[in-house]
């Protein structure tokens, strides 16, 4: 392998775009740059298989030779979302069928469907190939399978082959037709159905929730197993790491789709509005796997797909952009990409170096970053990053919501990101987001707000003795109100709450107008959004209460507090106000003997990180206002070589890393 | 029959959702708080007749009995919304077709054509099955065919089927495929057709607009048509009320469908922002039968289907929406539903009862509906709403605004609710809203705005019989400018007015920029909106002139009255501001001898109720902000049994049924 | 030929809407009114053949005769844009394909494809017949070919007839599928074809945008050869002038359409708001052809289509509006329509006359401008608008950016008349303005902005001479960044700047928050909008320089300004703010040594006027809220016999037609 240890500095490249004579002079510019790592070949099948059987890798190995012979490591991607137009030909049902029931076309990207028999075999073909040429290739790094999976139209393919593969889920999950005839009711509307046939796909906006989400599994299975096919291939050739780069979108299962997989790859484009909001993704990826996650694309100065178009961004975003996927538990920062395109789509899309050659307006910042990752690489390499919390986010409840969403327009991510994980992270805490199967025993506390179902394999029992065992849970609002299957309870309102505390359900409603008004117990405001549940008031309990609104609704508590075995769980019955969850947090962490982070900024964020050897935090600035963080301890930014000891200062889009001075 | 006598208060309760124990804890929980009726049956196809021809009544038997059993009376709805996928896979040109050529799903509702032959057949004897089977059971107090019926996406079915029946249509209303040419003109385009069978189905935005009314026309006769159908079956078995339960859409003719019924039916999910809006509608409703209507749905607390949700309402919202179809000329409110959904859609939809078996916040508010609905019934079951004033609302003019508006973004019954129905109410006047075909006889004033033709039937010479008699009508702006075709005129600007009056026509234009200034006679500013129609000056006859804008318009009237035999025709040229719709209906009220009512409110619902024995008024405050009414008689307040004696003060929500003394 | 001579004044007349005594009264009132043109014919097919192959111009000849004894001169329009259903039937595939699949419907306009052979042949033979019978006719003053042709949906046909020839297209652009792959280098998303009849309709967003340009030049090229079959045929007939009128709509090449054409006839409806804007037009069209453009549709009063309505206009309104077109450089203006449609579309359309025979509320400002067209006639004929200053508008750009934005929702004509046409005409400019294959020799100014690529024919090497040769060049921003074939250049940034100048392109950006502030060389600030490009500082040239932003950019050159053999070339980067703009204009018209118009108002229309014997300047107020005019020189104003001198003031839409006195 090329002699190269992360942090990686990587650019997507495409060859395929440029003459020989400019493959060197891009290979040269980006030794200067600091550049260290290419991802290449996602999208070249037809150059790799220009017709069907009759395949070509000289060119290929040519420009891995050019880069390994400057130490530049290679991250090879399949080309399975860009299948030729021969393949096509060969198979014309093989394009994704819209809910409309015309067909994705040849020439933009993943227009096949990864269902299709005849498509999957010539993928499985190319892989094959590109594996036995490339497994053992010292230059590569890593492997990409496919680009940026998901759903088509986030919906699925409508076509015959995944119509056969969802009845033959149905018939997986449910046994017979009664069974699911009876388990989802379908007596309403005179649904019930005499075979698993007959269920149609869900095209029209009356189609039963559930069987639409029992959809929506299904075809997001479907690209989990088109990755684990590739996975598989790849793996009887090569022992460097795999992955599939995937956007942010939590509708397919994360956990699932990268079991076969040995790195989580991460592509994300936010902006200076909404930078902050990717740490949650990189909070969660890093909890996927051991192995620090990377960070296959994000924009080095501005985006310019077809319909999204950005501009010219602040001093030192770009720096900060870079640095955020390390500070957070990852190894890698790879833009896209390294020269604009000369023709096709995406003709003002920022990169390193614009497709005449020229550099863009950020490459002196990508310079820096270069140096910067360097000069960090011991510390980032050998600390990992510390946290004592956990916020759910669960695969199974974002497709329920988008399937059966319990108040209008709620938006699943949006929500857990405005009222959970921003309080949290401008808290100065490092929460771990985690899914419904991640193993609780290394937090203290545990968030579960919008987990619509928590009826996911033993999750309940597994939360009742973390909790008994001493946990702190912080649950609802909208919490465990339906079944896995999506239907609610007949009996009760809440899956396990009332089984595991002495709390009792009372009312629940949505209250967009804010009609309702509430305190806490020493008569301080306390504000609700979106949606509620109140609960039977209980003196020992109580901790805020409503004081107006519906005569009904007033005196039923909207946060309780009971122990249980060691532990303690928080019912929480709404969205809260940002000053109100900052009050629920110290009352948590106080609890949880966890301190709260010292930090002005909206947000910085604080990664704490701990080694063998050493310890620290990494400071990112990612308001472009500036901001502070306060800590006892002595601390040497390694990056400045500035030591501080108290209160530090932020500049707009700074990054410090600090390594503790005796630590 | 069982022995409940109205106001009833009904839920619609689905026993296909619940297991047989549940099913006896629901009519428990039913009587304690007070409901009176279950509308049952409406989307249990699948369950009555689970095979084709295979019939199962014993469930229902079960159900009815359970009701009977316990005093409730039930209202039986046909199934014919939701057919059974059997039936679906029997004729799969059944379910609706899309305007884009796509057919309708199995799994919501109202996806089959009332238009094909074979569902028709299925339809005609599930319902005579039923009516079989229930027809002269004794907990039956009436009937319900099928379920909010109206047009798919609101422009009808596009089958086969269906166009069939709109060719048949237009030759039946045209006679030759030349006098069609001939009366629409289709010279225009080269449209001109040789045969009715290529008239188009009106997919395209540029079809025909007097051709795609006619479609309309068509396949609303459509829906009557099945709706007759199912009652001609009925009326066989039963001597209980039929009625079909519809939505506030007028582009039905309202009277046609009802002509074979015996009760008007009617759903609503209005809430605080636009409650008094749905008056309208119960001010419409009255005008159909002599026997009081039904609101067959409404909501407890708040909506839940797909996209559209509800929030939690203020305190007594619940109860003023109970009271509004009493207080208005029903003697029936319902609730949707009984029990939330735990299956299916609509799951969070409010209702009695939680699908847990919990009440909701709103349930102690039905209760107290329930008992002061019992205290009433005398007073609402022996009077009769009394009014003087009528308001024409006519589907054909719907269905001609719907498609060849006059104005930009006209909606039809928005501005008549604005500009019309709004103030008449505030001036706490209680209009009839009646149709075209209504008789005129019983009131003294006539407002027709908006009413695009009065070429329907004999109603031009209706009115001018009537105005002759001594009515005062109110006519404009927009009223009779096209013939019943849809067409314009060729000779005259509107169809009778110069023929009835002095009155000369001489400019119309919109003015939605407000353009156009006017003033009363004694100087007074006079506000228009939307549209004008302005008349040669006449000083004997003019009230309101224009003062401002374009200056071949200045000078022209906009408002002039004519004294024509023994009553008098207010020729009104704009939609007025509400301040100059206050000062039309003092003048028009003055010359009709009718007192003002004396309200603040905004608005309050001022209900006059006259019966063989007693008399009175009931008030709703709807608004949510309190009000007061005025009245110099005496009355006792039913509910509160307080008595009063001029100004009388209301609370948000509040409701009194006041019984005049000595009256 | 009838004794008319321009200017025109003209209305859109529909005979076959009306009775015969009908027509009698409307040509009498069109005399007393002071029409002299009628356009009749466009859309009477039908009418005309009645059958397949069964002609009847007996009606037409009926009509043409009655206005030609009255003295009207007749527009004959080719009835194509109708055609019989008799066609429709004989051809079931002749309709326009929709996008998704569906085809257009009988019974509006345009609805087939202008591909098809069979409708091609029967358009042929319709028009060949027509012109046998009224190319000698007296009455008939101009032809106009079909009506207001673009593409459907502004995005073509996708029938298989637009497919094949698209294909065509394609073979004939590149010669071979290798080519096409190579120069739009389809390596990217594996996109390469192995022949041409594989290239998809672009019916998905993320079809190749090269591609999709290339069939926006396909479907434009089908109408403008549809154009050119039916102008060979009249010519074969008539001598009078040949014409097809069109709306606001570039994406077609205007030059290639009129080619085979005598005169330029454009259509619009704009409004009290947006008037200014149809001046790019006129501008525009005055440079097509020698002869005055004729503007053929226009509104009285106020629009009425489906889905746009109008309001009432202030006074003068439609005076202004009448005189804009013959000031700018055309012969007439034509209203449409004479009296509004009794049935079918469009029946709330304003007109002289309404459908019921009487005037509208615009009518006295009708007879108005007849008389002063009348007063004006000799003037309007004898002089020609005169110009120094070019402004360029290309087909070619306008389709580029419709396939493939810069920037995003970056609309062409709407930033081109924001920044750079509104200030151009504020100074009191009256510019030319011109396609990419315009001569340049009678320009002393040239502005180039938006021209996203100059790789047109041999315009790069046209500028470059005419620069040489003392011409002033303003290029930028977003300037000859592309190849023709809409792809970027891999070893420029800009086709020809570094070539010609010594001005080096830095960076490129778009910039829609403003981040970028910049500064005159004096200090004063100077506003950029929408997209940057920065040059390399250069003392010897730089004008506006960055001020602030990030820090990269600081420093550069956002215009500078170089000496080229006699001229100059002034590289702008950025769209400016208004006040810099005219900065700008007073910079570049100093060193042109052309006079800055003198005006007040938002903007007034200055249109000099120069003939043989005599010159002046026609002033339009076309902002409603009044200006002012200053010069020197002495003038009549020909409409209302006054005299000038210095300081002329505007009354809103006010028109002066001012002939220098002893000029």
């Amino acid at each position: 392998m090329v002699e190269i240890k992360p942090p990686f500095l990587g650019v997507a490249y495409y060859p395929e775009d440029w003459d020989s004579s400019e493959i060197d002079k891009d290979v040269e510019k980006m030794l200067s740059i600091g550049i260290n790592v290419a991802r290449i070949g996602e999208f070249a099948w037809r150059k790799m298989e220009p017709e069907d059987g009759k395949f070509d890798f000289s060119w290929l190995h040519d420009v891995v030779d050019r880069l390994k012979n400057a130490g530049i490591g290679v991250v090879m991607g399949t080309p399975t979302a860009t299948p030729p137009i021969w393949l096509t030909r060969k198979y014309p049902d093989m394009p994704v069928e819209y809910k409309n029931g015309r067909r994705m076309q040849h020439s933009g990207r993943r227009h096949a469907c990864s269902n299709h028999p005849g498509y999957l075999k010539y993928c499985a073909r190319i892989v094959e190939k590109l594996a036995q040429e490339f497994g053992n290739d010292e230059a590569i790094i890593g492997w990409q399978i496919d680009n940026e999976i998901y759903l088509p139209e986030n919906e699925g393919c409508f076509c015959k082959n995944c119509e056969k593969r969802y009845h033959e889920h149905l018939k997986n999950k449910f046994g017979t037709v009664e069974e699911m005839n009876e388990r989802l009711n379908l007596n309403i509307f005179s649904q019930v159905y005499d075979s698993f046939d007959e269920v149609p796909l869900p095209r029209d906006t009356w189609v039963n929730p559930q069987l639409r989400q029992e959809f929506l599994t299904s075809v997001g299975q479907a690209q989990i197993d088109f990755v684990a096919m590739q996975a598989k291939i790849l793996k009887k050739y090569t022992t460097a790491p795999i992955g599939t780069d995937q956007m942010p979108f939590n509708g397919m299962n994360y956990r699932k789709l990268h079991e076969p997989l040995d790195v989580v790859q991460f592509n994300h484009y936010n902006t200076p509005d909404n930078l902050w909001e990717c740490c949650l993704w990189f909070d969660y990826l890093r909890t996927m796997k051991e192995r620090p996650f990377w960070n296959t694309e994000t924009s080095t100065c501005f985006t310019g797909s077809a319909g999204t178009y950005g501009s010219i961004k602040p001093d030192g975003f770009c720096y900060a952009n870079s640095w955020l996927p390390l500070a957070l538990g990852g190894e890698a920062t790879m833009y896209w990409l390294w020269r604009t395109h000369w023709a096709g789509h995406e003709l003002t899309h920022g990169s390193v170096l614009d497709s005449s050659g020229r550099p863009m307006y950020s490459t002196e910042e990508v310079k820096a970053v270069a140096k910067d990752f360097a000069k960090c690489a011991d510390f980032i390499n050998g600390t990992r990053v510390k946290t004592g919390i956990a916020l759910h986010y669960s695969s199974h409840c974002w497709n329920m919501f988008e399937t059966q969403s319990v108040v209008g327009d709620f938006r699943y991510e949006d929500n857990l990101k405005k009222y959970f994980y921003k309080p949290i992270i401008n808290a100065g805490l490092r929460p771990d987001v985690i899914d419904e199967a991640a193993d609780l025993q290394k937090y203290k506390v545990l968030f579960s707000p919008f987990m619509i179902t928590l009826d996911q394999g033993d999750l309940r029992k597994r939360i009742a003795e973390w909790v008994k065992n001493g946990g702190i849970w912080v649950t609802g609002p909208m919490t465990d109100i339906r079944t896995n299957d999506g239907t609610r309870f007949t009996d009760r309102l809440h899956g396990m709450l009332e089984d595991l505390t002495p709390a009792v359900f009372k009312y629940w409603f949505p209250d967009k107008e804010k009609r309702i008004t509430s305190a806490w117990n020493d008569g301080e405001e306390f504000g609700g959004n979106v949606y509620y549940e109140v609960f039977e008031p209980n003196s020992a309990a109580d901790i805020v209460n409503v004081k107006g609104g519906h005569k009904e609704v007033i005196g039923s508590a909207v946060l309780q507090c009971y122990a249980v075995g060691k532990g303690f769980v928080f019912c929480l019955g709404t969205a809260p106000d940002e000053k109100d969850m900052d009050r629920l947090l110290s009352l948590v962490c106080k609890k949880a003997n966890i301190p709260l982070g010292k930090t002005k900024g909206d947000p910085i964020i604080v990664s704490p990180r701990k080694g063998e050897k050493t310890s620290g935090v990494i400071l990112v600035e990612v308001c472009g206002r500036g901001g502070e963080y306060s800590n006892d301890a002595k601390f040497k930014d390694i990056i400045s070589g500035k030591t501080f000891d108290g209160n530090i200062t932020l500049e707009p889009y700074e990054v410090k890393v600090l390594e503790k001075i005796g630590g």
